[in-house]
């Protein structure tokens, strides 16, 4: 679920230094864009429901494969029907790794793009790739999708797509400009208990949907030993760059399925409120010698946000972000209907009238029958394959297959640039509301009403 | 954890079909009193650390005797020297029950006072009684407050104190008028964990504190088989006179005193947002014939209500309230600092530097060390005896242990009506933002600045 793309450093810095820390300024792609109004950008072309004409073999190319990009690459070799082209990646020894490991899967060796920050333009230039899938720092995602979308590829792009409303815009603009798919790689929708939950939902299980909590708490603090290289080089300083929920999707995205957000419900407006930001310096003064970068940093991130999220359909969603507190990992994955109630981490169940009782929670053993019943069809028919071949207990496999999949019958892809943007929008929204006492802000709606008339998400294998 | 005092149903049926729903406007009793400004009310005499004579013993006046008060009754009997001098209750048989009960512990009769709703004022004319200990329907608190203060009687109140902004300033307004004690009856703060993690917070186990999580999640639709007597009887009213969080006291309490609110730091604004309010008319419809009262009912207060609270030296708290949906009872009693985090139901706990490792939870048999080290000396003291004698695994016992305690000794109440006020002000504040798409609404302070010089809560027995 990380990102990484090494050589940046040198350029973000400068970033860092001048004070352009916004993406759409960093790569002024559409630097002229008119600025965004809440719901009120001149309608183009949805590309809702996008489907594109079906591909034999989907060609790709990979921008930025450190940890997670090769995880990716990897991936990809196991599925039939995948042609890795090319690799693009400022850091030449991450790019060779990954195309080694295209020949030792019996592929033939991809054309590698590794000279400079705009080494991936010359990839993009290429007309035999029909799917670029970017994994780099996230200021780069909104800057580099734009080019890969207008270079006529379809955006496979890792989470967060954006870290402002207007790089949020810029995404959905040029995705219906060019018609292409821009899809972020939200794996955990694809997780077993994700899935299984999502078909809950959508058998009703859970009577009328009501409540969701997400989260992603994650003690990220050792990544701060990556000083030159990794994932922890760039993103720490992320942590002084905002205050707000800097990794929403993780949690939000598959809530956001659960309830049809942008399918016929879509968040309406947000407050939010994070703690003092505290631990990451303690942190950088007892790891690091006095005079190191870290301890130069002033972290404004608070060490947890929380964020409450109101839908059109008038269901709340709390967000919780933490990268940095002592505590276990969650995600939280909880989901309140009227008739019953999941959570997760630990995995717990409560329905009315098919729990024994709704005082208390089946979990652990009791949870086989539910699985029996309600393992979504994708998992069962895909579980050995998952299991053997993928990161994050098989998600990571499972969203590939099922983006190959799609590509390859024509169909539309499960996430659209309408999800990415609204699961993603939340990071900038959130720190509007932090800044600003708690008040709430509006979320755009980026479908322009579109998510009245779509219908619910049903993923099917 | 009820108020029931049942015979105020036909007032109560006028006052909302008038739509007179206001606390104060219900009693009068200080109908002309200033309107409120956050913060600028002129400040008179303090009662923080309220320090009153001496009581060889404590005197007690009981107001409503219903299922709560009932247990008040019985539970004071067991602590020495205390006397109870009088009963009123609009209901007579359950006067005479509480009655009966002094006589089988071998206590003289107490008076009763049991005709009409005014029948409580009768018994405040009286000189030989110290203390009234109110647990009547909520509507009621305020004016019986106010008027037992004004008789010079210290009051202990049920939960939730107030149900208005204005109602918690005149029970602020009258406790330092008359300089005597309000303290609100929250049993939650005297349980066996809760004492531990203030014990914990204290010994600065968890470090700098940065964030609580609390909630009343207790599905109580039962209650509204309650049709003509008992707690649902007049409870189920409140359901449709609101929306917010109804019942914030027991989540927030515990929490507020780990985190010294009022007492170094204050709850600074809050947000709140509410989902949709579907079960209870699904439940008045499932259990309840045609033209019954709950089917006429508009149920307004969302089934699931999720409010946050921003404290002014920053620290966040996320409240949650619940009676309606099927799911397993929870009140989170989560807090989190710098150094590890304890969270309730179910009980666990991670320290970094203590636990074996941060990325799992301490809990079920782990807790063994962490009571032998950290359980508070007051539940050592009182362990067996609250086992022997009180409701709530112990809590209630504690409390009035402690409350006699104080009073005997001339020793400041541990909770005091700023605190009351504090921790019941979210319930209408909660509705304010509900009803504004969630805006942000500033926390009186009711201390008028006196929070920043009281020293930390101790308990000490």
């Amino acid at each position: 679920m990380e990102n990484v793309n090494d050589s940046k450093l040198g350029r973000r810095d400068f970033l860092i230094t001048a004070g352009l820390a916004g993406a759409s300024m960093a790569a002024g792609s559409i630097a002229n864009a008119a600025p965004p109004q809440n719901g009120r950008r001149p309608k183009t072309k949805s590309v809702m429901g996008l489907r594109t004409p079906k591909m034999e073999t989907v060609r790709v190319g990979f921008i930025g494969v450190g940890s997670r990009g090769s995880g990716h690459v990897t991936t990809m070799l196991t599925l039939e029907g995948v042609d890795v082209k090319a690799i693009s990646d400022t850091h030449r020894p991450n790019a060779e790794r990954s195309a080694q490991a295209c020949v030792a899967a019996g592929r033939s060796a991809p054309d590698l793009y590794t000279e400079g920050d705009r080494a991936y333009r010359q990839m993009l230039e290429r007309d035999d790739i029909d799917v670029v899938l970017i994994s780099t720092p996230w200021d780069w995602h909104v800057p580099m999708s734009v080019d890969a979308m207008k270079a006529g590829k379809h955006v496979l792009l890792e989470v967060p797509a954006a870290q402002t409303v207007e790089g949020c815009w810029e995404l959905v603009e040029t995705a219906e400009q060019t018609q292409r798919n821009c899809m972020m790689l939200e794996n955990v929708c694809y997780g077993r208990e994700e899935l299984m939950v999502l078909n809950m939902c959508r058998q009703g299980l859970f009577g009328e949907l009501l409540h969701g909590e997400a989260a992603y708490i994650h003690d990220l603090r050792g990544q701060m030993n990556e000083v030159e290289r990794g994932t922890g080089s760039w993103r720490t300083y992320e942590y002084a760059r905002h205050n707000g929920n800097l990794y929403p999707t993780h949690g939000l995205g598959p809530v956001a399925q659960y309830m049809n957000v942008n399918r016929g419900d879509r968040l309406d407006y947000l407050t939010s409120m994070s703690s003092p930001a505290l631990v990451r310096e303690k942190y950088a003064k007892d790891h690091f010698p006095e005079g190191h970068k870290w301890r130069k940093l002033k972290f404004t991130a608070g060490d947890i946000n929380t964020t409450l999220v109101k839908t059109a359909l008038g269901r709340t969603i709390m967000i919780q972000w933490d990268e940095q507190l002592p505590r276990p990992y969650t995600r939280h994955n909880l989901i309140q209907g009227t008739q019953g109630c999941w959570a997760g981490f630990p995995d717990r169940i409560v329905v009315e009238g098919k729990s024994p009782s709704t005082e208390r929670w089946e979990q652990g053993k009791d949870l086989d029958r539910w699985y029996r019943e309600y393992d979504h069809p994708l998992w069962k028919r895909l579980e050995a394959e998952a299991k053997r071949n993928g990161g994050h207990g098989g998600m990571d496999f499972v969203m590939l297959w099922r983006i190959v999949y799609c590509l390859r019958n024509g169909e539309p892809l499960d996430q659209d640039v309408y999800d990415a943007a609204a699961w993603s929008v939340i990071t900038p929204l959130s720190e509007r509301s932090v800044k600003n006492r708690g008040q709430s802000v509006d979320v755009p709606d980026f479908t322009r009403g579109e998510w009245k008339k779509a219908p619910p998400l049903a993923i099917v294998s």
